[in-house]
C-alpha cells in the first residue's frame, strides 16, 4: 500500500518539508518539497530566547504547512526541531504555542539524534562504507564515524555559519585578525576530539554550506551533471574557496556564480569550518550529500521495524528506477548475465576491476528506460532519464559511466566528451569495451525471448563467441554480427558470433 | 488486451518492419523497428523482372523478419509489399517462394492503396484537416487531396526517386540538358491532373526524399528538436535545396550536413518532383511526415471496425503521453479548467486565438509528467520529455510552445531561446503570458485537492482574481502570490489574487 509521510525541519534559518510516497521496504519517490526562510534564530539575545516576530513566522508558516498535509494525502506528519529550539531558554512556550496553533506537536531533536539523522540519510544514498559524514548547519556541526556502514563515532559542537558568522565576522572582507579568531575557535572545538586526526577514507557531506560550496565548483567546471548530490569534490578545491571567500567582500562573493545570495555571507565561515575538518581528518575529497536529517528520519519509517540501513542502495536504486519505467525484467537479467559473462571470459583483454563489472550488470538493467519516452533514440533518451534520476549510491562520475553504457548499447561510435569533466583519465578506453559487450549481448536478446541462453568466448587471435542456445538463433547471430563493430574498435580484434 | 503487431513493407530500395503494440482504439506505442537495404529493384532489365540475387537477398530477409516476430510475441504480421513487386513480370512466381521459403504471404499493394495507407499514416499523425499529401518513393509518387481529413482525389505516377535516377542523371553534376529532360518527364507526369494547379493548403510530405530535405534543412538551421516528424519547410527552401543539389556532383553532395551517403544521387531526382508538385500546387510550405504507409495500416488494424482516423489526434496525442507518465488526471484537469478559465475571463488583455487557448489546455494536462523522472526540476523534464515524444497532430513550433509552457509552469523567469529557431516572431509574449496563466492555476491547485473550484478575474487598472473555494484556500492564496512576479512582468500589471 502506498503511504505519505510528510517530514518537517523547523532549522534556525530555513525550514523545509518534505513529502513522500512510499511503499514500505520497497520503493519510495519525492513527491513534494516546500522550504521558507523563517530565520527562527534570528535576533537571539543573551537571555537565549526566540524572538517574537520570528515566533510568529514560524507559526503561521507551521500553520500553512500543516494545511498543506491535510489537503493533499498525507497519512503521517513528523515534524521535527534542531538546535535553535533545542537552545531556546523559551522552547517549551513556543512549542506549546506551535501545538495550540497551527496543530502540530514537535519533537525536538538532541545534537545526538540529529547527527544519527543525517549520518542515516547520506548513507542510504551514498555509497560510504567506511568514512565520515560531517553536516554544517546554521547552529552546530556534526561529524560522525562510519564503520561498515555503521556509527562508530560522534560529535556534535555549537558552531555552525550563522553563529560563527554572527560572532567573528566583523570586518568585509574579512581582517586577517578577525579571521584568526573564527579559525581559532573552530579548532578550539575539535582540538579535544583526538579520533578526529587522521581520520581518512570518504567523506560524505551535508548542508547548505556544503550544497553551495558544491554548486559554486560546478559552475567553475562546467560540470555537466545539475544536480549537488554524489558530486565529489578534491580537498583542494575546498581550500581554495575558502581562501577565495576571504580576500573578497560579501557583495563581491555575490558575484560569484553558484553562490545565492543569502548565502553570500554566511560561506566564509561556513567553509572555515569545513576547511578546519577536512585538513584534520586529512580527507582526501568530499562527495556531497543532498539528502539528511529529514531524509534520515524518512528513512526509519521507510525500514520500519528492520535495520534503518538500505542493504544495498546502489541495486535498490537501479531497480526503483527500471521499474518506474516498466522495463522488461527477464529480457534486462539475460543481457546482464550475457554482459557479464563475456566481462568475465574477456578479463585477460581488458583487466578492469569488480566495481567496472558491477557497472556493466547496472548499466544492463537499465539499458531500455528510454524506451518509455520514445523507441526512436531510446538510447538518448535512457542516459537522459539516468542522469537526471536520483541515483542513490553512485558519485556522478559513475552515473556519467552508467549513462555513456546505456547511450551507447545501440548506435553510435562511443563519445565520452559529454561526461569529461567528471571522468578520470582512462574511461573512454573503459566506456568503449563495455559498451562493446553491452551491445553484443544486446543483440544476443534481440527478440528478448532468451534463445541464446549462454555463452563461450574463445581467444586467440581474434575473439570467436560461440552461443548456446534453446532454439534458432539466425536472428540473434545476424544482428549481433551486424553490431560488433563498436567490438572491433574497442578491443582492436576480430571478432565472430557463432 | 495488449496486441502486437507486425507490419512489413517491401519496397525498391529498403524493406522495413515496425512492431507496434496497442490497445484497440485506445493506446499504441512502437515497440521495435527494423531495416535492412534489399534493393530488390535493383537491375530490372527491359523485361520487367526481379532479378536472382536481389530476390534471393529479399528472402533471406523475410526469412529473419519472420523469425524475428515469431520469437517475441507478435500476435499478427501483416507483409505488404508496393511498386517494386506490383511491376514485376515475375511478380507470381516471386511471391511464391516468399512463402514456401519464408513463410509469408505478402499482399501486393494497388497504387490506388499504397496512396490511401500513406494518406491515412499522415492524416493520423500531423494536423491536417484540408490540404495535400504527397508520398514520394523509390518507384512511385501519390499526391491525394484531403478535405475534412477525407479523400478527395488522387493520383498516382510511376516516378520515383530511383527511377527517374536511373532513367534521367546521366552526367556528374548534372548536365543542363539532362536536367531539363528531368523536369518535362515530370511535368509531363503531372499536366493531366488539373486539379493539382494551385490546389494550395497544407501540404504533408512521405518518403525518403522528403525526411532527407528536412533533415538537411534542420542541420543548416541548427534545428531544437531532434527529430523530421512534424518539421515544416518553406516552399523556397525546399527549391533552395533543389538548386543546390542540380550544381553538386553526388561526392560533394556527400558533404552536405543530413544527407545520408546512400541518398546523395537519389535526392535530385527526388527533389526534382516535389520541387514540381510545390510550384504546380502552390504550397507555401512542406510538413514533414516521419509516418506513412506502414503506420496507416497499422491505424487500420488499431480502429478496427470503426473509421481509422483517430478524431482528434491532439487531443489523443496528449492524453496517451499523459497516461504513460502515470500523471494526476483529476489534479490535471482542474488545472486545466483554472488556466483555460484565465484565459477566457482576461482575453481583452491578450487577445490570443482559439489554437492558443487549445495549446493551454494541453500544457495544463501535460504540465506535471516531468515528475515521473525527478521531483526536482520537473518542469525542466517535463519539457524534454515532450519535445521528445511523438507529438501526433502538432508542429514543431507548437510542440516547442508546449515544452515551454511545462517549462514554466514554476520556477524561473520565461526565456524562449532554445526554441527561437521554430518559434514565430511574438511567440515570446505568447509564451510569457500563457506561462503566467499556467504557474497561477497550478499554484491555485497547490494541494492537488480542487478546494479553488472557480476563479472571477476582475480587469481594472489592476488584475484581481476572487476564488471561490470548497475549504480553506489559505495554501492556494498564499502560494499563488508567491508566484504571481511572472504574471506581473507578463501582463505589466499588478495582480491580487483573494
Amino acid at each position: 500500500m502506498q503511504q505519505r509521510i510528510a517530514i518537517i525541519d523547523l532549522g534556525s534559518n530555513t525550514t523545509r518539508m518534505i513529502v513522500v510516497g512510499y511503499i514500505p521496504q520497497q520503493t519510495y519517490k519525492l513527491i513534494d518539497e516546500v522550504r521558507e526562510a523563517v530565520r527562527l534564530a534570528h535576533g537571539i539575545g543573551r537571555d537565549g530566547k526566540l524572538q517574537e516576530i520570528p515566533m510568529n513566522r514560524a507559526i503561521k508558516t507551521m500553520r500553512l504547512f500543516h494545511q498543506m498535509c491535510r489537503g493533499s494525502g498525507v497519512d503521517t506528519i513528523v515534524p521535527v526541531a534542531t538546535s535553535a529550539v533545542r537552545e531556546a531558554t523559551n522552547r517549551a512556550a513556543f512549542l506549546d504555542r506551535v501545538e495550540a496553533e497551527a496543530g502540530l506537536r514537535f519533537r525536538v531533536l538532541t545534537a545526538a539524534e540529529e547527527a544519527y539523522y543525517g549520518y542515516l540519510g547520506a548513507i542510504n544514498t551514498l555509497n560510504v562504507r567506511n568514512g565520515s559524514v560531517i553536516d554544517i548547519g546554521g547552529g552546530s556541526t556534526q561529524v560522525t564515524v562510519v564503520r561498515q556502514r555503521a556509527v562508530e563515532a560522534s560529535v556534535s559542537r555549537p558552531i555552525g555559519a550563522v553563529r560563527l558568522t554572527d560572532r567573528y565576522v566583523k570586518s568585509d572582507p574579512i581582517a586577517n585578525k578577525d579571521c584568526k579568531a573564527l579559525e581559532k575557535a573552530i579548532a578550539a572545538q575539535f582540538d579535544d576530539v583526538p579520533w578526529l586526526t587522521g581520520q581518512g577514507g570518504e567523506l560524505a557531506g551535508i548542508g547548505g554550506t556544503i550544497r553551495a560550496l558544491a554548486e559554486i565548483d560546478q559552475k567553475l567546471r562546467h560540470h555537466p551533471i545539475d544536480r549537488v548530490h554524489g558530486h565529489a569534490m578534491a580537498a583542494e578545491r575546498v581550500y581554495e574557496l575558502y581562501e577565495l571567500f576571504k580576500g573578497l567582500t560579501v557583495k563581491q562573493r555575490e558575484g560569484i556564480p553558484g553562490l545565492s545570495k543569502d548565502r553570500a555571507d554566511l560561506i566564509l565561515a561556513g567553509s572555515a569550518i569545513l576547511t578546519d575538518v577536512m585538513r584534520r581528518g586529512k580527507y582526501k575529497r568530499i562527495l556531497i550529500s543532498g539528502q539528511g536529517l529529514r531524509e534520515g528520519i524518512f528513512f526509519e519509517h521507510f525500514m520500519q521495524q528492520h535495520s534503518p540501513l538500505i542493504p544495498d542502495i546502489r541495486a535498490f536504486s537501479v531497480q526503483n528506477l527500471a521499474r518506474i519505467y516498466n522495463y522488461e525484467a527477464t529480457h534486462s537479467a539475460k543481457v546482464r548475465e550475457l554482459a557479464v559473462s563475456m566481462f568475465d571470459q574477456l578479463q585477460p583483454l581488458h583487466g578492469f576491476d569488480a566495481t567496472a563489472r558491477e557497472l556493466l550488470g547496472h548499466a544492463a538493467i537499465l539499458h531500455d528506460i528510454g524506451n518509455a519516452v520514445n523507441y526512436y533514440d531510446h538510447h538518448k533518451h535512457g542516459a537522459y532519464l539516468l542522469v537526471n534520476s536520483p541515483m542513490q549510491g553512485f558519485d556522478h562520475r559513475e552515473v556519467a559511466l552508467l549513462a555513456l553504457l546505456v547511450r551507447y548499447h545501440r548506435k553510435g561510435e562511443v563519445s565520452v566528451d559529454t561526461y569529461a569533466d567528471v571522468l578520470n583519465p582512462g574511461d573512454d578506453v573503459l566506456v568503449a569495451k563495455m559498451a562493446a559487450m553491452l551491445r553484443l549481448a544486446e543483440f544476443l536478446e534481440r527478440r528478448k525471448n532468451q534463445v541464446v541462453q549462454h555463452i563461450h568466448v574463445e581467444i586467440g587471435k581474434n575473439v570467436r563467441m560461440v552461443t548456446q542456445a534453446a532454439g534458432d538463433t539466425a536472428v540473434e547471430v545476424w544482428d549481433a554480427n551486424r553490431a560488433a563493430g563498436l567490438f572491433r574498435k574497442a578491443f582492436g580484434c576480430e571478432i565472430e558470433i557463432v
